[in-house]
């Protein structure tokens, strides 16, 4: 039989009150239960436990006058910091952020090695340099941005083919080990989704798909403003849709999946066919013989001044990356796309074919298209910024 | 400002109740408390909700003795019935259930045309038998499960390519105008998904999606035991997942959809290319000439006699079916399979190839299958059980 889940219930409602708090802080009871619409019962005992957990702060009453000047409540923005860590092929990103979301501090640094216990060791070296540039004490948790198969529950990493020797790795237990603080990890995807939500394109819409446009392709999606997490953790996997069944060979093992279509490794890896089959004479003029530094800029450069092998190329990845896109839409009707990596910042070159393609196949007229703003710390800042909502609006400490 | 929703909690709290008494009654409150683990205000709020609706029935207290045995509440299945409608390319069903999704009583007849005036007028027409089969005033509403894109919360068809002339059809309107009593419309395979949760393949899963397996190939999703419903109602159009861009023209107007490679009317259309082409020759015995009158059940059995042109066509179609489902279930990770539709009835033609065509692209290792068990009515039965959680559990009349 079905059963009703009040925590459920309290917790929403201890985010509301949080969130109004956060938007509106100093504010009396009064005033939050006037802009929640919550009980004067509710709103006492959610601002108790907030307080209790050190997440807001309490200004007393003032007597200046006749009459009394109700407490006001306020974020306790100093003692609440969050270290939020993206992880991907190429480098690691990691910031402190508040509880406001603003980013105290940030580092970058590139992959020094792709196997898991270097991975590892290098996001908790990461993670001191961080602890290191903030007050002792102030951080209260640590958040993963992870690609591949994530068990966000369980804070395991289940496979990710870009970190070839990742299968079912703790991540959680192992940093939750080496710093006794609290730890979750994120598809990264999802994360991106959520600093949009926050604080991005995507902030007056509660529905939408995120795709992220990189060496990868993978997507995130909110549905009535949440992250969707499905049944298992094994979400998001645009990537590995399969378009051409005997099509290439993909990382994954498969054939055919779009990120052999349309990923900017897809897209250089066609630009040096063209190179070996002396076409793309404007790219040929441009490297002068260097092939093997060829980047993604370089490319897209040499299309803009008008190569018309590379222009295609392009053209006919983000085709592609349209139709999967529509082949998704179809089936969950997101409500609006936004669209993130560095795929997505090449407006005439790929955004546009790929919004033709999209046009063409998604039924139910055209799908509102964004361009997500957040820009390199979108991953890192999301991981964080969920942390405040999946360990700060807990009902009870621990669990 | 994200703002908590006390109507919901309302009115899941009033459907569990009515669960609880569905299940359970005659129940006295007390007993619905501990069952549900509602407060004793909430059930009496809401018990007497629904006992002014006539939802259920109270039997009084008998005082037989010393002390007063508590009233107990039940259903009221005899005042409560509604009409369910399945309409789809091939025929109408009509069924009447009660309100604990029992069929009292049920029609089906073949399309009289596809045009939409005398698809909407078959449907009256059929309403009227049904009535007719009833005590008077015993209907309290009509529910309709339609192909193509639908829009559930105005009740518009919005485009289906399977009734040509059908596009933007309110057909919530035209049926309340006609039976002045409460209309809902629902996406065909959402209502058999729903249906396969209630009393059949689905009774223990709350994640999975739904696969209709027929001369259109649809799917309905449940996440956490709600039908997952999309930004604007244009969910699950598995069938027009492009597959081969170039592929052959779909009725939709794109190229290569799964119904152009899956569908039943796919492996018929290849299996008379196989005839013309002097292949298939189990089959040539078995029609003696008769190629125009070829059914799905003559191409299989002439594959389960041997023919390997026909098998191959078979587990061709399964294989891009298991694709696509691949596909969707690594987007949205459903957790559980349910196949319905005839194709789903061949299970070493059609559901095997397809499971390892599945297994081979699915992440996160297998994906559990289950064949659909509710049978024909399952579309018509899951419409009118979504009308008793859409309208009898609405918290206010009307709206």
């Amino acid at each position: 039989m079905e059963t009703v889940n009040h925590d459920a219930m309290r917790a929403a409602n201890m985010r509301s009150i949080f969130n109004c708090i956060r938007a509106h802080g100093p504010v009396t009871k009064r005033q939050i239960q006037d802009l929640t619409l919550l009980s004067w019962g509710s709103v006492s005992n959610l601002c108790g436990i907030l307080l209790e957990r050190g997440v807001i702060t309490e200004q007393k009453a003032q007597s200046a006058g006749p009459g009394r000047t109700p407490s006001g409540f306020d974020i306790n923005v100093e003692d609440n910091l969050i270290i939020g860590i993206d992880v991907n092929l190429i480098g690691m990103t990691g910031v402190v952020i508040d509880l406001r979301s603003r980013v105290v501090t940030r580092t970058r640094q590139p992959i020094v090695s792709h196997r898991s216990g270097e991975v590892l060791a290098q996001m908790k070296a990461l993670i001191c340099q961080l602890l290191a540039q903030v007050p002792a004490g102030s951080v209260r948790g640590i958040a993963v941005a992870f690609p591949g198969q994530v068990d966000a529950a369980r804070g395991i990493s289940i496979w990710t083919h870009q970190f070839g020797t990742f299968s079912s790795v703790n991540i959680r237990q192992y940093l939750q080990d080496a710093f006794g603080m609290e730890v979750i990890l994120e598809h990264d995807p999802d994360c991106m989704a959520y600093s949009e939500h926050l604080l991005g394109a995507a902030q007056d819409i509660d529905n939408f798909i995120f795709v992220r446009l990189s060496l990868g392709i993978s997507m995130g999606m909110m549905a009535q403003g949440e992250i969707y997490r499905g049944k298992r953790g094994v979400t998001g996997e645009l990537g590995h849709m399969t378009l051409v069944p005997q099509g290439k060979k993909c990382l994954c093992g498969n054939r055919g999946c779009l990120e052999t279509l349309s990923s900017s490794r897809a897209i250089l890896e066609q630009c040096h066919l063209a190179l070996q089959q002396g076409r793309a004479k404007g790219l040929v003029r441009r490297l002068r013989g260097h092939y093997e530094t060829l980047t993604l800029e370089e490319a897209a450069s040499a299309a803009q001044e008008g190569d018309r092998d590379v222009r295609r190329i392009f053209s006919r990845a983000a085709g592609y990356a349209g139709l999967a896109i529509a082949n998704a839409a179809n089936l969950i009707d997101p409500g609006a796309v936004v669209l993130g990596g560095e795929l997505a910042e090449y407006g005439d070159l790929y955004v546009e074919p790929l919004q033709r393609s999209l046009a063409r196949r998604a039924f139910g007229g055209a799908l509102p298209l964004r361009i997500a703003q957040v820009g390199s710390d979108a991953a890192a800042l999301g991981a964080a910024s969920l942390f405040i909502e999946r360990v700060f609006m807990r009902l009870s400490e621990g669990a």
